[in-house]
């Protein structure tokens, strides 16, 4: 094992041995030992980091347009694109679990960008020149705007290039179900009780209603999220930066992302609360709780293979039982209501953070941002494993599904207009209590012939209202 | 203490006394004694109760323009302008904890109506005649779709006319008070520490900002919510009802609250999930959160009176203790604060609560609308009385601000420009560590002359970037 | 309609007008007035009013041997008992959204005690003659340790005289079901799939196991909970109190309610946490989890009539639908469940404002208590509900019950330690793809006779471990 | 870049390549390419794949005293040493959001141990002999009790070793601190508001008192949590096991971690529910409340360093801004109630996990004990870096202490029983609107003489009760 090799770095604080071989400097390392909390799992999430490569280019950018040097800034912009790329994503190894106003990540970002501008530009690491990461990499902008501003752009790229797409995805394959089953008619279940039929193509129109207003409720907290804090520096004021650099900086981030973005119109707000994002991730809740409802129906409707409901057939993706042989079992959907309690906890979380905010500052910005990321995460990861190993594979079980729809007492519903409620009634219970069909008990009531009952209690007829 | 009587109402399962002078029939007598969960208190609440009344009232005239008879159509009506005005209040005694799917609710206001507008057309309570409460106040309408339909009326007339205007009232009185301390010049506190400065307008103006984006959210939450279950039936698929009664229904309901209701265009997703209500309830989370930053600001802004933070003079509307006297508390933010607690944990509720449909029939609709209706019921109230009582009587004091803004370091920020960050860093280190001040420190490391100093350390300067 | 009448009160903020036929006083009638939040189902509940007379017969007890007038004494003390006794509950109207501290609520006490006592001495209705609000009624106490006081108080009360008699009555009722069950094998089913078999009564037995933990969870809180704060006034230092004042006054409280209660070790974490209630809730929201898995089991199990599980039945209690003639639904279930999701979300609320303590004092102590006790009674009110309309009437559908374990393939199981996993699971996917017995398939691929299958596979025989 | 080598493993699905580096088999792998969720920081924690390797080790300890092959036996144990060791960590890459009875982890275990143990014997790897994954590893086994038993050691073991620990050392810190400061007699604070003295020691006090409750609360959830599931194999029967199994193993489990576990008493609550993990994480909760309350306080008290409360010192570990020079934040107060904002959202998660429990097998179980294990480690790691890195560094500014105390007008209180209530009101009211000391009001108003009141009025008598 070769020796791990040092070099010094220094803040305000003194001087600091760093990791030769990483990029970070002074601040970043002593976050590392100031908050040995979690390990390596609890690092602030990629997309995070991805977002400070966007932010501190488009800053560079918007400060040259101001006077900057632009060898420097060019250096910066290279830097920061190897942010963007994913590249130095070991350079930013800080917890979540850190200063609560990311003001440490932020350092990092700017520690790790100088660096490595500075060799960009063949200087020493560590020296500060000829790219500061303060005076130049952080110019204009504070932690209290820059780490709000990537909370929002890392969630809204998210959001629009991971979370929609494999929602969509998701939709599309219960739709395509939805249309498969359409002339499948099948007992409908209310109270886990019988009920009056549907086709299980109109039960499976009822996800994609639900997932359809999911992705358009996800995208309607789309606007207030594209609004950033950057301009608004340490307290919201702008003192230090310039007039303008607010709405320039959003425009060039917008360019580097190709998503627009706006400049908050009011930077308290948007440095002391982070409202957008607890709404944000109140529709993702709402998404998971969709999600909960679609895979307990499809597990609930795929239990059997003999004892239960059996209406369909789940895909057999894995061996089921480590000592029940020939077990196959709904893991797809066992996986995606975990990722949906996962994110009803994560709903909590946020919520108790977002309401915390003190005066001029929230300082629960990381717990924020790390809980909305994982959530989008998990639900599109999960949306994309369910819909490719599980939705795209259900089969209807047609012949159990005539068979239960056949032996349902619940057809009587239609003889409601014909015979009155009460006497319907009575024509159910006596069926259910002897153990016979429907149309014994009715017959025997003396309510309709043989005849007239088969031509009457038609489940086809009960898909639909009445034609007025 | 007179003597109670009784009369006899019945149903599919016998018959039962219900009390002489109540309109509930045999199925509301048994809820009340099948499910002694809660008392009084846990009622549902009324705005619920007048929301059925608009739906029987509506689905009426619907149905006489069907072919119901429009005497029978007529007494209902007027029967259900009794259950709208409130009058009836004391005929609804069911609690929240019953049947999942509000069926007993549903079947309360068909017996109360029914009873009622027989006693219009002079017949006799409990005879079923002329009105019947299934065959004629529930035609074409099933439990099922019923409920799902009043609690979405319900939840937007709440929001509508009661939530909305008193979001309204505070967001404005905020506004006036930001508009009175905008020459305000206060110390900012970011992690609870002295910052740069910024007028108390300015803090203001970020509480201002949340309100007005809370009305957003939560007004942007009605499009979907707006949208009726009626003329689902049982299951979604329409049974029992005709073509086109769902439209109907839904203009009809817009025509007597003036406000547009549309049908939801799945009745599916309609009645097996509530969705639009977790939704909703996420948008009151967020106010909650909101207001919960805001009124803890207050207080701790209002800390004192000699050993806080002192900036602000709240009202004194009570005695504040029974032990100290001369002591008063900054209550109304506490109500409003005890109110958000109490909000984001019936978001908990709604949210666990929207997750558990089953099939065709989600069965947690009263818990959900109960919560929705309490959280929009006390933020309401609560605005409205943490403006009254609190925001618009709240007073700068002006020379405690103005003490600490001059003792404060953290002016120092708008010298990094002029001297460089690492400086600053160690003019104000300076000055911390030996209680003197900037002015002081910066002089005596030999950075800026007194004069220097004083020209370009000027509060009214850090309010705003720079210009360009 | 009589015309209300008044009289005048007064406090340190100046006279009121108050009903004259109440008997609260001028801080309580300033809270009516103040913190019109939520209205009349609002008010804190009547076990704490009743801890409230508990408490303050109590103290003048204490306050006696410590020298107050006994005459003054003894009037307090029949005051207060009207108050315990409940007849006094409308003189309790103040809401939960008031003072944080209960500040309002302990006035009310005061007020309606000694203008009672004034009465029951010949007074005048608001002279504090002879008996004063503060001087005497609230002597050696502050609002912020009384109202903790009774927060336990009427924790302790309600947890051991309603709420664990309900939950042992309703682990009673499901262990009679259990033993009644004892020799009917059942399917069992895992991940919703057919797994090895159980009898029914070993399935009943781990709810029976699950309410007894409750039990022990809920009791095992106890110690903490009836700690009381009574003796550390205002900030915890006892100040304006007597040594001994303490102790002496939880023995009292033990001796009124024949529980015991102590005094607590730190009156500082006393007055400024309520994890003692956090914890207590906890414990709550367990019981919660446990109901709503035992309870969906059930509804699950009894679902049909004729296209669910049909194991169970339940029984009917009202007619289900509005619509579909003859269904009856397990509305007990759902009752019991809408409650859960209640406790659960109530629990976020606790847990949120027991965090919100500030220095010396927690204020968010009215919306603690209220959601303490609301969960309480609605878990104790429910279980009964539950055991009383459900549980004891369940009935197992044993021709069912022994259909589906025939059927199924995964009595495969106990093949295992004959044939080998991997064989057995090839007998296991044969027959479920062919749609066989797991005997044919086993004699099929020629592992077993007819015989030998016989032989071992008997469900009777997969109950229990081998012995060894 | 090295090519990857692979090499063919097979399971009753079918063969599959994987790493030739890899003990893992075909289950495991098949679970890594169906379940693509969240990567490498969503893998199940290291100290369940600990509590894995303690399991598999005891039960082949336990199988061979029921006769299997003592070799194969020493073997299995050998390479479960590796397992416990953490050296074979990254041969279980399987993540959270798998099956939810974790079966794809217990197989990973039976598939690396048997794999290591073949080639420890010298064995083929993937050719199952001489140990075969299931046959010899999971012997007596299923997932679905050795999940919940690895759930349960694995939080037993972390609350013991690491979580009880840190939270000693937390309240030892503060105990020591409560020492320091018991002569330092400063303002109360209630509802932010000046109230009556007490020493800073006292004010500690009760921080220690919540963390003395907290550990005890944690360890009484042990009793419960430390019951085993091990011997009811797949439904709670124990079938395929035998006899005493059960008790056998939490025996040799024991023995292994030096710490007592005994058989659960009703395996089918064992398997069904987790409510001994939602308790145990209630407890858990109540910590997260209590330090929430602990670190705002310290930080609260601890503002400034000109323009807030400024009593306490906190120590500075790293800078605090990138635009304020010399601005120190308390970074430790921040990281830790970020903590407790994830742990209170994780017992939702933990919450909803357990309540969907169903029939004979809850399946959240691996979302459960990844939130449990999280939260436990960041409170314990958050506890460690609040002890050292903040609290035993807080230092008090007495100087200000003392200020603050001496301007307070809450010192009148301790005349209320000298001068009655109202009086005492009137005086400090009067100092209050004059802006004068109690003690000019006290004296212009005829109450008493300067001499009397400052007899009277000492704040270090009003620190404890009146002698009796």
């Amino acid at each position: 094992m070769s020796e791990q090799k040092y070099r010094t770095e220094r803040d305000t604080f003194g001087d600091l041995q760093v990791p030769a071989d990483r990029y970070w400097g002074a601040q970043t390392q002593r976050s590392l030992q100031n908050f040995d909390i979690g390990g390596p799992t609890e690092r602030l999430p990629p997309p995070l980091i991805k977002a400070f490569g966007v932010l501190k280019k488009a800053a560079s950018v918007v400060n040259v347009s101001y006077g900057m040097d632009p060898k420097v800034g060019e250096a910066i912009q290279k830097a920061a694109d190897d942010v963007i790329s994913g590249k130095l994503i070991d350079h930013f190894p800080l917890v979540v679990y850190q200063t609560g106003s990311g003001t440490q990540s932020n350092m990092n970002a700017n520690e790790v960008i100088s660096n490595r501008a500075i060799e960009i530009l063949g200087g020493q690491l560590g020296s500060k020149k000829p790219v500061h990461p303060n005076d130049h990499v952080n110019m204009s902008q504070s932690s209290n705007d820059t780490f709000p501003t990537v909370m929002h752009v890392a969630a809204v790229l998210e959001i629009r290039q991971n979370l929609i797409p494999a929602l969509t995805e998701l939709r599309d394959a219960l739709d395509a179900k939805a249309k498969a089953f359409e002339n499948i008619i099948k007992i409908g279940r209310t109270h886990l009780q019988d009920a009056t039929p549907l086709t299980l193509g109109q039960e499976f129109s009822g996800y994609v209603q639900q997932l359809s207003n999911g992705i358009a409720r996800v995208q309607d907290t789309l606007p207030r999220l594209s609004l950033l804090a950057q301009g608004g520096t340490a307290v919201g004021t702008g003192l230090n930066t310039k007039r303008g650099f607010d709405v320039k900086i959003a425009e060039e981030i917008s360019k580097i992302t190709g998503i627009e973005f706006k400049t908050a119109p009011n930077k308290f707000e948007a440095l002391a609360s982070h409202d957008a994002l607890v709404e944000a991730h109140g529709a993702l809740n709402v998404v998971a709780v969709s999600l909960m409802k679609i895979a307990n129906d499809i597990r609930y409707l795929g239990s059997g293979p003999r004892c239960g409901l059996g209406e369909l057939s789940l895909p057999e993706n894995e061996p089921g039982s480590s000592i029940m042989p020939g077990k196959v079992n709904p893991t797809q959907c066992e996986a995606i209501t975990m990722v949906a309690a996962q994110v009803m906890g994560n709903n909590t979380t946020v919520t108790i953070a977002g309401s915390n905010g003190q005066f001029e500052l929230n300082v629960f910005k990381p717990v924020i941002i790390k809980n909305v990321l994982q959530s989008i995460r998990l639900l599109a990861d999960a949306s994309r494993s369910f819909t490719k190993n599980c939705v795209v594979g259900i089969q209807a079980n047609e012949k159990r599904i005539n068979t239960l729809l056949n032996e349902s007492l619940m057809l009587a519903t239609i003889l409601n207009s014909h015979m009155g409620y009460d006497n319907v009634a009575k024509c159910a219970k006596k069926a259910h209590k002897e153990g016979t069909t429907l149309k014994e008990a009715t017959v025997a009531l003396g309510f309709l012939t043989p005849e007239e009952f088969d031509e009457k209690v038609r489940p086809e007829l009960m898909l639909y209202p009445d034609e007025a």
